[in-house]
């Protein structure tokens, strides 16, 4: 890891070592409450997706605010976040593999744990696991209702798995994930809307056929920072897994608005320098893409519509600058990821700032919690 | 971090947790002595790029090979290479601040210490730091032969900064920074051979400027695994900064192979779990983006022609399945990733495998050293 710390807490912004990942606390704070506002007086909670921030700090805040607790990706991050306190933990995954399944189930003396499915030998394993460390797994039924990636298709296979929950020792059948991951990032709001429309009917329909064999289907869970209001509107889902909204990206801002799209703000930065000016059409900065993942394309600058950001190599940045005057050597840029998740994952803390002053340094605690 | 360790030494191969990011040693092992082949005889020598690896274990076993030393794109990444205890440490960037200065003009004391400049302003930067601390650092120009990044033009502006460094106290004029990066990724051969001959061409000519005014050019480095056995050939060059050779990626792979190229074999992967199989046509694997960046393309199948992997998510990787029987839920696939250096960043350790056993640990010490 970084021999150094980018900043210590009381530090001038302008004393940032670069590149550092650099949270605007205010922005943060609005996004925040801004979620909490848009679910207020719904019967929807915020089961805040703790992949997008790896960061029991944040974590802490969201359910300071109303989250019913997180989700996560992996074993790894769970185990963090329990850690640090949090009461209600969902790996958001199929988890495979005894050591997996070895590390997992203990979790559950300690927090309500919960766990997708979308295969009969992922039943099975996990009430052998739950059996074994005596603790109760919430086994949710991964439906695939458009995303094409796990899951089982919407009706018949659905019900059949949950009747295996159901009879497993050890396991308790806590409903459904029902995630459109690429309805996301759907440019049009009417894609967007449409989208998880088909995806709510689908999560209706299964769910209604769940209950018809006398099986309760308690929480229906899914949702993201570009859909989670329709997901909420919908009558169908009880539990909102948006995670990119305490950040905002390039990628989200991207997004047209929609009518009752509740309006995040970037709060996340890569401030970088600029270390080289040796053509007037070109400046390099210290952000490359082990600086700020371009999995979903290239920053953009912050505040500097005069600059582009064109190539990244693993430490450079380049950008094209309108003439020789834009930037000089030694300038700070502010850098607006394409993509925060991954972004976050390069670093091993997150540098708040406020008001011109370096506030704290949180850990990014889960950082490449792979396993 | 990661709270647990994907193996330990002596576990089965079968048993090491996935994702994982693993070291085949035999084929390592061959890489390194491929290289020292490639070179003996020559008067070039090797300066590993330790950014591909960010490992000392890996650049002991270099040197030991008679690595000259190592270079890297970090100050933070320099001194865990000081600390490991290798002489000869170049950073392959210019380096801005006063606070990056601060930390590696010390180093100096430790280890033989370069770094690049490609403007008056660094050099003056440098001369007072070095001078502040009482030691040298070698420092070089860099010159532009292609690549369109950092670096000055060929010729006068590359004079010019010679001058002042030569003339500035605690500096030393090492030589010249000549390195093509594109070039590396050009598929045809001819194209490699060709951008490197205008290369070599620049930094001929900058070089005899340079000496004409009485001021020796000691070295002259670049290369990639890409070109390198061109600027060995070159008579220009005495220093190779090759680094990806030792594992090879897959964008590495798909350089089509000319006349004299040496054969370099993939050597790490991502070992990775099926853990959803709920479509005849899909396969999803635990491997995503953050186990395997796709900056460079995504990663393809080891030894598994019939599979490809089609799209990565956080956490997740599609793959195209050609029927049900192909993979089965919980199998076990190696990934040679798209690019090894972005890659390797995102682990904590190498997982090195021999003969079926988990031979040892090593620690990617220099993983997320940014600043």
């Amino acid at each position: 890891m970084s021999p150094w710390k980018a900043a210590q807490p009381g530090d001038p912004v302008s004393a940032i070592d670069t590149p550092a990942l650099v949270l605007d606390l205010d922005a943060f704070e609005r996004n925040l409450q801004r979620m909490a506002d848009a679910l207020r007086g719904s019967k929807v909670r915020l089961r805040a997706h703790a992949k997008s921030h790896k960061c029991p700090e944040i974590a802490l805040r969201q359910v300071a605010l109303g989250a019913i607790g997180i989700c996560c990706q992996k074993v790894g991050e769970a185990a963090v976040f329990v850690d640090a306190g949090i009461a209600d933990v969902l790996v958001t995954n199929q988890v495979m593999g005894e050591t997996k399944l070895r590390r997992l189930a203990p979790l559950a003396r300690r927090a309500r744990i919960g766990v997708l499915v979308d295969h009969p030998l992922q039943v099975r394993a996990l009430s052998v696991a739950a059996t074994a460390h005596q603790v109760t797994l919430d086994t949710y039924v991964e439906v695939n209702v458009g995303a094409d990636r796990c899951g089982v298709a919407p009706g018949e296979d659905a019900v059949q798995l949950a009747r295996q929950i159901a009879a497993s020792p050890g396991l308790r059948f806590a409903g459904l994930q029902c995630y459109q991951g690429p309805a996301q990032h759907l440019r049009a709001p009417q894609a967007r809307r449409d989208a998880i429309a088909s995806a709510c009917e689908a999560a209706r329909m299964t769910a209604r056929a769940i209950e018809a064999c006398g099986i309760a289907v308690e929480r229906i869970t899914g949702a993201g920072t570009g859909t989670f209001v329709h997901e909420r509107d919908s009558g169908v889902f009880n539990e909102i897994q948006a995670g990119s909204y305490v950040f905002l990206d390039r990628d989200y801002g991207d997004n047209q608005r929609g009518e009752g799209d509740v309006g995040f703000e970037h709060a996340l930065f890569v401030r970088t320098t600029v270390i080289s000016r040796a053509t007037a059409g070109r400046a390099i900065v210290d952000a490359g893409l082990k600086a700020s993942s371009v999995d979903s394309g290239l920053p953009t600058l912050w505040g500097r519509p005069d600059l582009r950001y064109v190539k990244a190599a693993d430490e450079h940045g380049v950008l094209a600058t309108p003439d020789a005057a834009a930037v000089s050597i030694g300038d700070t840029l502010l850098l607006v990821p394409g993509h925060c998740d991954p972004t976050v994952n390069l670093y091993d803390d997150l540098v708040c700032v406020r008001g011109g002053l370096v506030e704290a340094l949180w850990p990014i605690a889960a950082r490449g919690a792979l396993l």
